[in-house]
C-alpha cells in the first residue's frame, strides 16, 4: 500500500491541467462576504478581514454551503463526531480486492476564522481544495482512487481555546469528551451574548446541526495522504521574492505561563532598593527571553528559534501599588527539538538569576507542549515537482533570474501536523504580504493564491499517479 | 484669626494628658473584625487585613458606628454631598463676636481600605481622632475652640478610581458630578455582582444612607487646622529606629499611561528583525523608567526619586500573536518639582529613543498630576512641640541616644494634601514593619500607635491652645 514501494502502477504524469483562477478567488471573496465579513479597513468590497468564529452561525452556513457545493461535484460528505467534513469524490479504484474502501488523497484545511482574522488563512486552504475538484470534475480527470477535502473543525481556537482542536481529536491527541467540554473564552461569550452561560462545543455542534456520528478518529477516516495549502504567515517568501514555500514540516512550540511573585507596596512610600517589584523582575525577563531567542537565531545561518510573549497581567493592579505578582506567557518555538530544549533552559536560567538579584520568586507552567511535526518525502517531493512545473524560474525585481519556490519549515501549527502523525502529510506555502496574518489586512494576492492552487492540484494528481490501486 | 498673629489670648500649654492606649487598640481591631476583615495571614485574631472599600456594606457599618460614639461624646455630625463625616465638639468658645460659627481644629483621615489592605493605612488616623475625642471628654478637657473629627470619603480609589476623591471635592479640586458619576471598576463590579451594571458613587451614597445635604465645599466648612495620623508606609523610622515622622509635605507626583503600539503578528512565523512587538518594547521602557529613577535617587543624599509601574496590558492578548499594543502605567515621585519633571523627560526621552530602535509608536497621556503639598510651619511646629514631649531621646538597639523623631516627607497623597491647599495642615507618621502597606500584613504596633495618638493629641491641643478666639 506504501505508494512508493513499487512503480507498476504507476500512472505517468505529464502536465497538470488548469484550474479556473478566477471562480476561485470569486468563491472566496462572496463566501467571506456571505459569512463573517469584519473590521473593513479600505474602500474595495474584498477589503476587510473576518470574524468567523467556529461554529456560530457563519460558520455553520458556509459548513452547509460547502457541503451542497461538493455533493454538485460526486462527492459523498461524511460529518464526524467534531463536525470535521470529509467529502469524497471517487476515482478509478475505490475498493482494494478485499472489498474494503481505499483511503482518500485528501485536501484540507479549515473555514474558521481569528476574531480579527483574515480571508486567507485556512479559508484559502479548503477553497483552493474546491477548486481543484472542481477542476477534476469539469475537466473529467479520472484519478486512480478517490480525492477527498477536508473542513477541519475549530482550527484556530480563537472562540473554544483549543488550537488545531478536532484534527487532534481525529488524531487521538485530545479526548473527545475534553473537545466536546471545551467552553467558548469570556470574550466570545460575551460576543454572543452567552456570557451567564457559556457555549460548549458540543452545545454548538448540535445547534448548527454539524455533530455527526462518525467517530472522530484516524482510523474510522484513513487517509493515502493529506495536502494543504496554506498562506506563509511569514515574510520569507515576500522578501526573497519567491513564489511556493515547500513545507518540510512545522517547529514544535511549546507554551509556558510564568508566575513572578514579589511583595506589594506603595509606590510613593517604597525606596527603590527595598522593592521587591514583581511587574519590574518580569519586564526585566521578558526582555532577557527575547535575549535569548536573537542569541540562538544568531548562531546559525537558518536564524531559527523565536520567543513571544502575547498575555501578561499584575497584580493588584493599580497605579500606585508596587505589584506582588506577574504573570506573563512564553512562546518558545524551534525546528529542532534539542534547540528548543536549549532555549528554554536558557530562558529558566536567566529568569532565575533575575528573580535571584530583585528579590522575586518565579514559577514556570507549561500550557502546551507541541513536538515538530515532519512532513512525509512522497508528499514533499509531489509538492515539489509541482512547484517546480509552475514557478522553476522566477525573475526578481532586479532582473536575475532563481528558482521560484524554496523548501521552507512552519513557524504555526497546522492541522497537517496532526495528520503527519498517521499519514503522509504535506504543505504548500503562499506569498503572505508583510509576513501578517491573524490580522484583518492579511493578504495573498490573486496571482499568489492561483499559483498556489495550481500547485496544489499538481501535487495531489501526482501522489495520486503514484498510487498502486 | 490667624493662630500666630498675637499672643495674647493663648493658653498656657503645659503636659498632654494621657489617651487610653489599650482602648483604642481594641477598638481598632474590634472594627476591622466586624467590618471588613479579609486576607487572614496569621493564627492571632488580629492577623488579617482588610477589604473595606469605599461606601461597601462595611464601610456603611463602620460610619454608622462611628456616628453613634461621636454623639455620645456631645459631638454633632454632618454629612457632605460626597459622604464626607464632620463631627465637631464644641470648645470654650464656639462663635465669635458676629455671631458666625468659630472653625473648628480637625483631626481626620479615612476609614476605607484597599482591597487587599491593611487595618492601619487611614483606620488608625481616624480611630486615633476618636480615641482624642474620648480623652478630651472623658477628662473634662476644655478647648479654647471647637474640635472636630473628619472621615473622608474614598481615600483609596480602590473601588471607585479617584484617589482622595471626597477632600478633592471638598477643595475645590474635582467636580462633584465627576466625583458622583465615578463607576466602580470592572474589578470592584465583580465583588459586588454589579458587573452589568456598575454602581456609581452617587448609587452607593445613597445606597449606604451617606447622601449627605452639607455642600461639599472648603467654604461650607471651613477648618482651623486639620492633623492627621497616618503609618508612614515607608521603612526610613523602622530603618532609623525613630518612632514619629514630623511631616513637612507630601512629594508630587503624576500619572501617566503609556500606550506602546506596534503590529500584530504570529508568534511562530515572524523572524525576529521583522517584529514591530509591543510588549518587548513596553518592557524595555519599564526596565528603563527604572533606571530613570536609580539615576536621580543616587545623585543625592535624600536619595528622592521613584518610578513605579502598577497596571499593564497587552492586545490582543493571546499567547501566539505578537501584540500590536500595550497600555502601561507610570506614578512618577519626587518632593522637588523640577526633578519631577526632569524625570519625566528623561523617561519620555529613553522611551522614545527604544520606539525608534524598535519600531514602535509610543503616546504619553497624563492621568493625573499632583503638585508638592507643603505642610503649614504652625502645624508643623505644633506635631514636632507633641513629638518633642513624647520621644525627645530614644536609645537605639546599640545603646546610643538619638531624638525619637524627625522631619520627614511624604512619599504618598493624602487627604491632608488637599486641606492644605485652603487651610493649616499636618500630619504625623509612625512606624510601618517593613515599610509596607497596601497588603493585609501591614503593620504598625501598639506601642507606636499609642505614641502616634499621644503626639496627635499634642499637638491638636498645642494648636487650640494658641487660637486667638
Amino acid at each position: 500500500m506504501s505508494p512508493t514501494s513499487s512503480a507498476t502502477a504507476r500512472r505517468s504524469y505529464g502536465t497538470t491541467p488548469r484550474i479556473n483562477g478566477q471562480r476561485m478567488m470569486d468563491t472566496i471573496h462572496t463566501t467571506c462576504e456571505a459569512w463573517g465579513q469584519a473590521h473593513r479597513y479600505g474602500d474595495h468590497h474584498t477589503e476587510t478581514g473576518m470574524a468567523r468564529l467556529a461554529l456560530d452561525d457563519n460558520d455553520g452556513c458556509v459548513r452547509r454551503w460547502l457541503a451542497e457545493e461538493v455533493v454538485a461535484l460526486g462527492c459523498t460528505v461524511a460529518v464526524d463526531q467534531v463536525g470535521n467534513m470529509f467529502a469524497v469524490r471517487p476515482g478509478k479504484v475505490n475498493t482494494d480486492a478485499s472489498g474494503a474502501k481505499v483511503a482518500p488523497t485528501y485536501i484540507g484545511s479549515h473555514l474558521d476564522t481569528q476574531a480579527t482574522g483574515g480571508r486567507y488563512d485556512g479559508i484559502l486552504g479548503v477553497l483552493a481544495g474546491l477548486e481543484v475538484l472542481r477542476t477534476i470534475h469539469e475537466q473529467k480527470i479520472e484519478t486512480q482512487g478517490p480525492i477527498g477535502l477536508v473542513n477541519w473543525t475549530n482550527e484556530e481556537g480563537a472562540r473554544f481555546p483549543l488550537i488545531t482542536m478536532a484534527s487532534g481529536v481525529w488524531a487521538g491527541v485530545t479526548p473527545l469528551e475534553t473537545a466536546w467540554n471545551t467552553k467558548e473564552s469570556p470574550t466570545a461569550a460575551a460576543i454572543y451574548g452567552n456570557s451567564d452561560c457559556p457555549a460548549t462545543v458540543k452545545s454548538e455542534l448540535k445547534r448548527i446541526g454539524f455533530l455527526g456520528d462518525t467517530p472522530a478518529t484516524y482510523t474510522a477516516t484513513p487517509m493515502a495522504a493529506h495536502f494543504e495549502l496554506h498562506i506563509e504567515q511569514g515574510p520569507i517568501l515576500e522578501s526573497e521574492q519567491r513564489k511556493i514555500g515547500v513545507v518540510e514540516g512545522a517547529q514544535g512550540y511549546a507554551w509556558y505561563e510564568v508566575t513572578v511573585r514579589g511583595k506589594d507596596a506603595h509606590a510613593g512610600t517604597t525606596p527603590l532598593h527595598t522593592r521587591k517589584d514583581a511587574l519590574l523582575a518580569a519586564a526585566r525577563m521578558i526582555v532577557a527571553a527575547n535575549g535569548v531567542a536573537h542569541e540562538e537565531s544568531a548562531s546559525t545561518a537558518e536564524a531559527n528559534g523565536v520567543v513571544t510573549t502575547g498575555v501578561i497581567s499584575a497584580l493588584p493592579g493599580t497605579p500606585n501599588t508596587i505589584p506582588h505578582t506577574a504573570q506573563f506567557t512564553l512562546d518558545i518555538r524551534h525546528p529542532r527539538p534539542l534547540r528548543r530544549a536549549a532555549m528554554v533552559d536558557a530562558c529558566r536560567s536567566e529568569f532565575a538569576a533575575i528573580a535571584d538579584k530583585t528579590g522575586v520568586a518565579v514559577e514556570w507552567k507549561c500550557l502546551s507542549d507541541n513536538e515538530t511535526a515532519i512532513f512525509h518525502p512522497d508528499c514533499i517531493a509531489a509538492v515539489q515537482a509541482a512547484a517546480e512545473e509552475e514557478v522553476g524560474t522566477v525573475t526578481t525585481r532586479d532582473g536575475a533570474t532563481q528558482t521560484g519556490w524554496r523548501r521552507i519549515w512552519s513557524g504555526a501549527g497546522h492541522d497537517s501536523c496532526n495528520v503527519s502523525k498517521h499519514y503522509p502529510a504535506g504543505m504548500i506555502f503562499t506569498v503572505t504580504r508583510d509576513g501578517l496574518s491573524h490580522t484583518p489586512v492579511e493578504y495573498c494576492s490573486p496571482e499568489d493564491c492561483i499559483v498556489g492552487a495550481q500547485v496544489l492540484l499538481g501535487a495531489v494528481l501526482r501522489f495520486d499517479a503514484k498510487r498502486e490501486l
